[in-house]
C-alpha cells in the first residue's frame, strides 16, 4: 500500500464533487475534527447572507412568515434526508441539551409510578447529566449500564436491566468515544416489550450513519446539527417524536412557540396537537437557516453514498493504524467492523493528549477526550483519502519521532 | 405645530448619528416595530461576516476559546451597557421561554412549602405558560393579579397579595401591551419583605429604559435581545441572577455548559459555582455575535441618551395622537405620563386589527395586539422624528379616510 492507493481512491471517488461545496482554505491543516464541529458549507454563506440584509434588514418583522415556514420545513427537510422520518416529526430549536430535557421529562410523565431511568456510564456527559438532573428532581433511580467499550451497549445488557420500573431507556446511537453503533431497533424492541419509552441521542450519527427512526419503531430522539451537518457552532438541536406520541405527551416547559394560536395570546397554555407542542421559545433564525443548507448539501449527497464513503475512508484510516500506529503503542478503540461503528475512529494511547497536541503541531485537528483517546474523524462529506493518508502518516512520524513527549501534558483543551 | 418642528428635532437630535449605524432601506416602509424586531446594526454585518468566514470557516474547532470567552463577554457587556449589573451576573444563551422556565423553577426550589406564584394577568404570554407549566407541574397556585391597564400593576397590588405562602413574585418591567413600567425596586422591596424571590421580565425595557438590577436588589431577571438591543431573530437571550444567590440556587438543565471542568466529562453533575451554573447546552455562536454588535451599538450611544430621546419620540407621539388621531377614535392606551411608560405607544380602536392593517397598506408598518391594540415603536436608536410625524399623517389620514374598511377583518398576523 502506498499513497498512490489512496491517490486513486480520490481519483474513483463518486461523491468527490461534494468537497467543493464547502469553504476551505487548502492551505489550512489537515481536519479529521468534523464530528466536533463540521465544515462551512458556501451555500450557508450566501443563506446567512440573506437571511441578514434582505430578510432581517429589509424585510424585518414582515419576514416572520417565511421564517416560521421555514423553520417547519427544515425539521421535515432533515426527518426525510437523514432521519428516516416522515414530515410532521422532527423539530429544529434550542440546543440538545435542552431538547433532550423537554422530552426526557415529557416520557417520564408519561410513565408514572416506574421509578428507573436507564443509560449508560459512558453516555454524552450532557445526557447524564439531564437524566441525573431529572431523577433527582423526581426521586426517581438514574441507573447507568457498565462502559461498554468497543463494542458499544447491547441489546442483551439493555434487556438485561429492564424490568416493570424502567420508564425510559436514554442512549446514544453512535458513542462519543469509540463511535460504535448500538442497534437502535433491537433496543427500542425490548424497550418496548418492558412497557418503557426510549429516547435516542443521534448527535455523533446524523449526517455520518444511514438512520430509520420511523422504521425502527423509535418513540423520542434528539440530536445535534453542527458536526456531520455542518450547520456551525452550537446551532440548533433537532428533536423526533414520534406521531402517534404527540398528543399524548407534555414537555415540561410550557411556551407560546407551542401554543395553538400563538397570536391570540390567550389566558391559558393549549399546546397544538402536533411536533410544535415540543417547541418552547422564539427559535434563532439566523443559525436555523445554516440549519437548512447543511441539510441541503447532504440530501444532494444522499446518506447511502455518504455511508459508503464514510466507511471507505475510516477502512483505510485503520489499515494505516494497522501497518503504521499498531507497533508504536497505538491501540484501535473502535470497532473492527465497519457495520458496528459510526463515522470516526478512537486511538487510545496512554498518552494520548500529548499525542493528539504533537498532531496538531504536525497541522492534523484531530480530537482529544478523556482519559486516553484521539478521535479521528474523516467526515464524509469533504475529507479526502489522500488527507487520511498524510495525516495518519504525520500521526506516525510524530510519535515515532517522540514528539509528543515535548508536549504540554497539562489537561486543557487540546485545539 | 407642523412638520418643520419635526424636522428641527431631527436637525438638533444629539443622537442623530445613530441612524448611520443601521442597514435602512430609506425606500422602505416607515418602521415602527422595532420593539417587536430591532433594525440590522451595520456592525453585525461585519461581525457575523467574520463569525462565518473567518471562525467558522477558517479556524474550524479551534475559534471555540475564543467563541467562550466571547460568551461570557457578551453578557458581562450587556449587564454593564443595559441592566445595571457588575460582571458575573449575566448569561446569553437560550430563549426567553427557556431562561425564564430555568430560573423561576430553581426560585421555586428555593422556596420549598411555599405554594403560590404570582404574576398579572397581562404578563406576556409565555411568561404565564411557563409559570402555569410549573405550577400545575409542582401543585402549586399560579396567582394571577388582574389586568392593570394603563397603570401597570404596581407595589400596592403585589403587596396586598403578598403572604407567607408566596415563593416568587414574576413580573415584566415593561408591558408588552401598554408600555406601562412597574416600579422594579419598590415591588422587589415588598416582595422580599414577605420573603418572596422575584423574577422580572425585561424583554420591553432592555435597551429603552434605564435598568439597575444590581441598585434596585433584584433577584432574578430575564430578557430577550431582539427588541431594542437589535440581535436579530430568534436571537438568544439573557438571564441574570444576583451574584450571593448563584451559589445557593439550582436550575432544573443539567446540561454539560453549567458543568465545572466541562471537557473532563465527569461522571456527575458538579455545577460551576458563578453565573455559568444557569447554562445547559451549547450556546448558538453565529446569533450570539449579533448580540454582542447590538450591545455595542447601544453601548456607544448610552442608554440615558437613548431614554432621552426615546421620551422626546413617544412625547410627539402622543401629542399628535392627541391633535389628529383621538377625535378619530382612537384612545391611548399607554400612560400619559413619559416617567411612567416604555418605548412604544398602543393605541386602542374597537377596529385595531383592520387599522394595522390599514396601516401597512399605507408604507407604516405597526404591530397589532388582541384585542385592540395599535402598537407604534419609535425605537430610539434610529426612528426620526419626521418619521414619527409621518406615521401618524399616515394613520389620521387612513382612519379618517375610513381605509381600514377594506381591509380583512380576519385573525392572522398583520404584517
Amino acid at each position: 500500500m502506498d499513497r498512490r492507493d489512496a491517490e486513486r481512491l480520490d481519483a474513483e471517488d463518486p461523491l468527490a464533487w461534494l468537497r467543493d461545496r464547502f469553504v476551505i482554505d487548502e492551505a489550512g491543516p489537515l481536519y479529521l475534527d468534523g464530528n466536533s464541529l463540521g465544515r462551512l458549507p458556501k451555500a450557508t454563506v450566501a443563506a446567512v447572507d440573506a437571511a441578514l440584509k434582505d430578510a432581517w434588514g429589509s424585510g424585518l418583522v414582515r419576514s416572520w412568515p417565511g421564517w416560521m415556514e421555514h423553520a417547519e420545513r427544515v425539521g421535515d427537510d432533515l426527518g426525510r434526508a437523514l432521519l428516516g422520518a416522515a414530515p410532521g416529526q422532527v423539530a429544529v430549536s434550542d440546543s440538545t441539551t435542552v431538547n433532550l430535557y423537554k422530552l426526557a421529562a415529557a416520557a417520564l410523565d408519561a410513565r408514572p409510578g416506574r421509578r428507573v431511568v436507564l443509560s449508560s456510564a459512558d453516555n454524552f456527559p450532557t445526557d447524564r447529566y439531564v437524566l441525573e438532573g431529572l431523577a433527582a428532581a423526581r426521586g426517581l433511580e438514574l441507573r447507568l449500564l457498565e462502559p461498554s467499550g468497543p463494542d458499544g451497549v447491547g441489546p442483551a445488557a439493555v434487556e438485561a436491566a429492564l424490568g416493570p420500573d424502567v420508564a425510559l431507556v436514554s442512549l446514544s446511537h453512535a458513542s462519543y468515544l469509540t463511535a460504535a453503533l448500538e442497534d437502535v431497533a433491537a433496543i427500542t424492541a425490548v424497550a418496548h416489550r418492558a412497557g418503557a419509552l426510549v429516547l435516542w441521542d443521534l448527535c455523533h450519527s446524523v449526517g455520518a450513519v444511514p438512520v430509520e427512526l420511523d422504521g425502527w419503531g423509535v418513540d423520542l430522539a434528539v440530536g445535534c446539527t453542527y458536526k456531520y451537518v455542518n450547520a456551525g457552532p452550537g446551532a440548533p438541536a433537532f428533536l423526533y417524536v414520534r406521531r402517534d406520541l404527540q398528543e399524548g405527551l407534555r414537555q415540561p416547559i410550557w411556551g407560546w412557540f407551542g401554543q395553538r394560536d400563538q397570536f391570540l395570546m390567550g389566558p391559558g397554555y393549549d399546546p397544538v396537537p402536533g411536533i410544535g407542542r415540543f417547541l418552547a421559545g422564539t427559535p434563532p433564525m439566523l443559525s436555523l437557516v445554516a440549519v437548512g443548507t447543511g441539510v441541503e448539501v447532504l440530501a444532494e449527497a444522499g446518506i447511502g453514498p455518504l455511508r459508503e464513503r464514510s466507511v471507505a475512508l475510516t477502512e483505510l484510516l485503520i489499515a494505516l493504524w494497522d501497518a503504521w500506529l499498531r507497533p508504536l503503542g497505538l491501540a484501535l478503540a473502535s470497532p473492527r467492523e465497519a457495520a458496528r461503528r459510526g463515522g470516526h475512529i478512537s486511538l487510545a494511547h496512554p498518552d494520548g493528549l500529548r499525542v493528539s497536541r504533537a498532531l496538531i503541531a504536525a497541522g492534523v485537528v484531530p480530537d482529544f477526550r478523556q482519559p486516553d483517546l484521539v478521535r479521528l474523524c474523516p467526515a464524509p462529506a469533504y475529507t479526502r483519502f489522500t488527507e487520511v493518508w498524510d495525516a495518519m502518516e504525520r500521526l506516525r512520524d510524530a510519535v515515532g519521532a517522540g514528539a509528543h513527549l515535548a508536549q504540554d501534558a497539562r489537561p486543557g483543551r487540546v485545539t
